[in-house]
């Protein structure tokens, strides 16, 4: 097994300490979130409640207006019935159910400001209240657009990585590689990459975070797809390792990548990580078909990033 | 024929890949797209919809709108229908027909929350069936606002190229160049140009792109016009080559500008291309009549940046 | 006492100018404002609304709502009183307040453009003004909608800084530390930290400002704490200085941070200042517990970084 | 006379060209627009409407506003009045001209989605034109929610200038100074500033434009003001000029100021311009007031930035 050469040098700081961990811990998760949990503060301190409703799921986000909605409806209908049914010109029905029923649909009328007046307030009471209700639908409403349009506009880059990330022959030496190709009809330009390795270290027992140098680590579009490369040379501080001694390790490869999505003129940040389980010896990527039609037009399809090939066993150096 | 004498050093790499395609391509359209296609995954998930919804023409736009606005309402019609027209207080026609259509317009008031009222739901199925509509219509609404200041706030450069690239004299040797010009009557400040030749290469069968070294490559304010230049000197990847050899290898100008704008304190990017076929030899730019008004004020006419005027033929060096 | 020994080429212009005020100064308030009054320029100039409204906190934010929307309903309830309540369909009270309070909620329910119609305006005049709410309704609307985003969407950087900073024995020599958390749910990369000494300098009775110089001053995430370190060797400035110097010369750490916040792909920035007060000798950091539950998840309580313990007194160099 | 000494060197391309114009010309308004008309292309193309309606004054956009409604409601009063007034519940007036306004006021409270009811449409061909108008409504609303929010949160910087520029003894050599403030209570970090002078080459008959180096071209916040100095020594390009030599050459200092205002983490850019004639000589600029309160808060008068005493005339080198 090799030694590190390089360790102290190209020792990055990724904030996530050096503490070697009982359990095998994953920095990165595959949807790109930081595998953290921050407690303390009291109550609600931790959560930002615009980044949730912005970085949710959709149904999430459908699920808490449905909610709110019903809640204030029905909280101004508990209001106005206390104030009185009669006090409510076109609530006629009968029973309190009914009369309930009216002032919540009332309610809604008037929060979504669309208030047809087949019900209306009569009295400075209820005329009050429903004043109050429709600034607050207002207000909410203004809310709800600038949630939507967060969610719409917020930068994203859409990256597909290869499942596996492979340990293959490249050029006259061996590499450690995998490939990425962004699958939007948009285009990411100057983007970088940068691979840090997360990996316990037998001597010190404690846990390293080691820079891998890139072969290239910027290109000016992320057009067709882009093959980042780690050269396994004698620099490399994984060096003669076998992707059995990274998985001993628990070793993972967190690759941080940026770049300026040119819709919105702004940078974005995709991040992945690959554990040992994920690596691959002895296969090669096979190259993606890419075509040019007669309008000069070239096109690929992203799914094939994922393929690979067997090929001769590498020999570890 | 000139060999290419600094070809390695000055690649560059715009993820284009270097595949030697048999048919003629063009990587660059002339409206700053960049030529290529993706494909792969499964249903809409190439398509970024924000993305299609603030680039897509103003009539696509308001395509998409109304007929959104008439499957909804249609829908909520059909609801409505469902439900029974006499839920429905002002609905007293006739025929299925009006009533489909009186319960369709009560939609579109409801949706738009205008809500006159002549027309409203009596009894619970109706009602909470217009309380949702209202409140999908905020949304939609929302939705809408968010598309709208997205397209209006885009970032955008709006540069004029002169329609062709020429080679031309230039102080005492020859160049290539190419003008640009803002047409808008906002700044563009801290503007740099970057050129990248995508060309064949015939000993290797592949496609290169090589960096073309510019004699300027930024400027503080793009005010007047802009003529971007490269030296063809013996340093150039180029020297030695008329059009007629650009034309055989299939070579294109790739040209990347970026500024910002300064209404928006916005990074924005401009790219263009010029083919072979784009480009003249044996001419030069004319130069652009430029004034001094009584209040200090200059003055320009963008068009002029096409113009130029024929010169001796250029000595092939 | 020691002599500054680099104060010249380490000296920063932070601003503040040099002058040494009679009063102890903090320029920087613990929630990051800088401590300065700008006067001058005629009336509200010097204040930024929009400014004030996304940055003030949400009580006075709803009290300038509400103070709004009653002061506009109460100036058109004046304006539809003064056409005449006979002019208003459905106003059918008897006392002038009646009339005046039914003409008041008709103005709410035409700012909001909720419009019930069971009051509307009659004639020209009265449909005017109303036409004119209306509008005035939607614009105050679209710029509540503005502040409200604004507010939401506004790049923060949530750190906790611990509260104390301490001078500590560090590796085999004494430094200046203090700890800071992210202490929301999303991540803050590529964060640089900066401090800068204000301290009154004796000898040429000016305010002085001194870069500390930082043995790390970038991280790549800021995920679970971050402990910045100024080694105080004798390059440093404050080498040889105890915190009562420290007091005695009214100094403040005046600590700038940046970084990304990658929910919104922004630039955020912080500040923090320790007065001499808020320092501490003759104690250490405890270090956070942190731990990796089964699914490889660490987690850390972000209140830890406040807790120090004693440690035997720092030799003075 | 001095010779400029460093022109090739230290020239910079603002983009402006190096034309001799006849008239004396000014290329930054003291608004900080830049001077330029730029014309050629058809129609509207050099204007750019949303650059328009957030950047001009708050009333030339009320009068678009007031202009655009009463246009729309115009339209639609007269298909309407096209459609019949027979066809809208509520209208029931005499003449042509009251039928056309109640008609002009439905119009109004359709687009506005007030919708009061008491009028409305009847049949299909009025109740569709309605539909459609409260369509068009919440669209030009949306429209007017981005550009109230786009005026709003365009980034801004607030500078305020010294009226004049000086050229006034400085630590042992003379130099050439003005004083910039920001005038708002937010604050501008990171702020960079850049002189150019412009001015006519006898010797050339060109206009060059020439760097003027600062003394210090960053500071970290702009708290209180800042006063940048060219210091005129035997490398600046003004060696030896007096303010007459200034004048006959039609010289203009052009200022370029960058920085980021906190509040929106956005960079800004402010740029100002004197004219030899807005230059003097032989004053100081008087040092601004500033104290500190009990509470630690300095404070300052921005106004005082103008403000300057004579001194003893400055020899020439």
């Amino acid at each position: 097994m090799a030694i590190f050469t390089n360790k102290r040098k190209e020792e990055t700081e990724l904030g996530f300490g050096t503490k070697n961990y009982n359990n095998r811990v994953r920095f990165i998760n595959l949807d790109g979130r930081i595998n953290v949990k921050r407690t303390g503060l009291a109550g609600l301190a931790n959560i930002d409640i615009y980044h949730w409703l912005i970085s949710t799921s959709l149904l999430n986000l459908i699920i808490v207006i449905l909610l709110g909605y019903t809640a204030v409806n029905t909280l101004f209908a508990v209001v106005y019935y206390a104030i009185g049914a009669e006090f409510f010109g076109g609530v006629a029905y009968g029973s309190m159910l009914d009369n309930f029923l009216a002032l919540f649909f009332f309610s809604a009328q008037t929060l979504t400001t669309v208030g047809y007046g087949h019900i209306h307030p009569i009295g400075n009471a209820a005329s009050s209240a429903a004043a109050i209700e429709s600034l607050l639908g207002l207000m909410g409403f203004a809310l709800a657009t600038g949630v939507i349009y967060g969610r719409f506009s917020r930068p994203k880059a859409h990256l597909l990585y290869s499942n596996n990330a492979i340990i293959a022959p490249y050029m006259d030496i061996t590499a450690l590689m995998f490939r990425v190709a962004n699958y939007k009809q948009y285009e990411l330009i100057e983007t970088e990459a940068q691979i840090v390795l997360s990996i316990n270290n037998p001597e010190t027992k404690r846990r390293d975070f080691l820079q891998l140098p890139l072969e290239r680590h910027k290109i000016n579009f992320l057009t067709l797809s882009w093959t980042i490369v780690h050269p396994i040379d004698d620099k490399s501080p994984i060096y003669g390792l076998s992707v059995s001694d990274l998985l001993e390790r628990d070793a993972e490869m967190i690759i941080l990548i940026k770049g300026i999505n040119d819709t919105q003129s702004q940078m974005v940040f995709s991040r992945y990580s690959y554990k040992a389980e994920e690596m691959l010896e002895n296969v090669k990527f096979t190259p993606l078909k890419q075509d040019a039609d007669k309008l000069g037009r070239v096109s690929i399809n992203v799914n094939e990033i994922h393929t690979y090939h067997a090929v001769e066993p590498v020999k570890i150096p």
